[in-house]
């Protein structure tokens, strides 16, 4: 079954290798099915280059397996609680990645300083709180999802689709597998940046807001005009 | 028309790349016919490795399409007004690359600190300012030319083939397209020195006079003595 | 005679290369076979892409070459003063990985500050004392050795799978030659992310101990549920 | 004439850009034959790849064409005064590699933290003063050869083989032209690992003289025992 979102979350798995955001069996992608509500995700801790699109495992929302022999990744709870509130994101991926795992590290969000974050992101890619000793205890990958759907309250998970997740490390989102890696590469180049631009400037000034809104909204939305048609 | 242009001007989008200058599709090269007055640009968002000379928008100075059935690059304007008024420059560079893009972001111009920067940059790689919301709103992309073309009032934009478009990022201009892209990626290389010297002098205290006369003259000018005859 | 061991720590000292922990002949792998108590161990000084399974040399626990025409790394009673004291390893690596190397000169543990550390690391890195006159004179690369065991009282060597030796570098070990350069590629990932963490949140807070017990316990001992069964 | 030492010279000038310390043309390698006082060295501004043996500049030490149609590296000058005056060398390289580059263009010297910089340089590697106006304006290359060897008084060259000119870059030398190559890496490598180790750190307190003492003796000199005999 789902023959061709396997082989979507397959190859998007690869390209997080391709694209140096993991090493060894490092992240995650999953996809979804929005209309069978059915997840495909990575097996836990089988190397990248040995997976086959058999390999992948297929669950519903509620954590059953539906099919496969391996067990699902550690963190497939906190994508399950990723889709159902975040409820038209089609792909998951989590990552170590080095840059934005440094400002998970610091437990602090990403400001936005140039327009190659506007154009992604619009405004600061937030950091989660710590989780409590209760909440690691009871069901840490579960909780760990919670607070990210937290973090969001007042935020649209649309406009920017990644978080950090304190003293641990980044999740990006997006329509399908593809763009959610899409949003880790773009996620690791601006915490790079945004790190040597506050060793740079000396501050975390933020990017001003007319020209923040004018990045984001040439390439979202319906008066985007980047690209072509 | 302009068939030759087209290929240069191909190849030095694909240039980018190979050195790492950018990263999906964030990045554009343009040239320049000066007898008939007419731009060659890549299309706005297509993938470097799947352009072919026929996908080149070929423009006028005043940005109608002469030539191409694909939207140009969304920063096209930018380009065509460093054209109109740097008169001898052939061909134009956009990038976000990282180093270039921290030093826009923080908003400064890059000090010369030694003679790697003096052999291709005759001083500091100025910042612009920053555009108000009014010229945000009017008219993004042109004003972006306008502010970098203002930025070089008493300066000779020979002398320095490239600026850095304040909480935005690079842009650099050469002979032809192809020494554009040589400047980037030489400034890249010199911005990632400068901030890291910076950082180990802990002052910004420039080159000396007689030490960027020295090296930027070998290089450059009637009695260079740099290279084969 | 033990031709499996030398291809396993022949290929693992390969493997140093192509994870780019080593530049020229700057470290070694060796292994030990705990049933006849000998260790196996790369030559001194030569080149990784040269090296044979023949060339590998053959040691007991004192030292003394039982196989093998060249001379074993110079850093081979190091070595062996960690085999005799860490009694389950099975593989030790030593580098001068840029990181790892960069804690060990500036003489400080790398402090546990995510979970990428937590995954194999079960606290702080902790970096020796410096050597004294007398120790370097005397017998420098066993006492290297003595002050890495010294270190590590009061501390399982299972649970911190590295050291640094102060103004020199670091030493990793694990259950075979491939675990102890799993653990090397780990800690040099790790020491790059801690430093940056240090520089942007401006302290070395550690991660909260129960998101250390929970993802190190996750992956490790009896409860461990990561990966396949 | 010379024709193994210039496919010797040839073969180190390529080796830079293995290395990756030089992009574009912005290095240099020179070999001497003692016995004719013939230096070979590469011709100015002429791509790696492009390099044949027959392009390379014969000259004696007053710097007179002996043989070749093409000009020699601009910095020839320099390269000569470091054979008249350092009269074991055989081989010199000029880059201006980024780490290193930064120290030079700080006008600090890079200090021994560590045994990965005692193994090839014994105690901090020098930066010179600046050049005067009159220096440079008189006869520049020459004189940045000068002020290398005013530097080195009370220090011998065979014991730290490089040498940082103040708002340049480094020269390295050794006793031929693939050594000198081999020493620039090295200076790179121990270059950004020093700069990081201050960050680190937060002071430039060198190694241990002991430890230093016993790292650069066990590889240089009569009682050296790394390597195979």
């Amino acid at each position: 079954m789902l023959e061709a979102l396997k082989q979507k979350v397959l190859m998007a798995n690869q390209e997080l290798q391709r694209k140096e955001l993991v090493i060894y069996t490092w992240g995650n992608v999953s996809g979804i099915d929005r209309e069978k509500n059915l997840v495909v995700i990575k097996p836990s801790g089988v190397a990248y280059e040995d997976l086959t699109p058999g390999d992948m495992v297929v669950l519903d929302l509620d954590g059953n397996i539906v099919e496969g022999s391996l067990r699902p990744s550690s963190d497939t709870p906190t994508h399950l609680e990723l889709y159902r509130h975040f409820e038209t994101i089609g792909g998951v991926v989590h990552t170590h990645s080095m840059w934005a795992t440094v400002w998970a590290q610091a437990c602090q969000g990403i400001p936005c300083r140039g327009t190659t974050h506007a154009d992604y992101f619009y405004g600061e890619i937030p950091c989660t709180r710590c989780l409590t000793r209760e909440e690691v205890e009871e069901n840490y990958e579960l909780n760990t999802g919670k607070v990210i759907v937290e973090r969001f309250r007042g935020l649209d998970y649309r406009d920017v689709p990644a978080a950090l997740v304190a003293e641990h490390g980044p999740f990006t989102w997006g329509k399908d597998p593809h763009e959610a890696v899409h949003n880790s590469v773009v996620l690791e180049y601006v915490a790079q940046m945004a790190l040597r631009t506050r060793q740079l400037a000396g501050h975390d000034r933020p990017i001003s807001r007319h020209v923040l809104d004018k990045h984001y909204l040439r390439k979202h939305g319906p008066d985007a005009y980047y690209g072509q048609r």
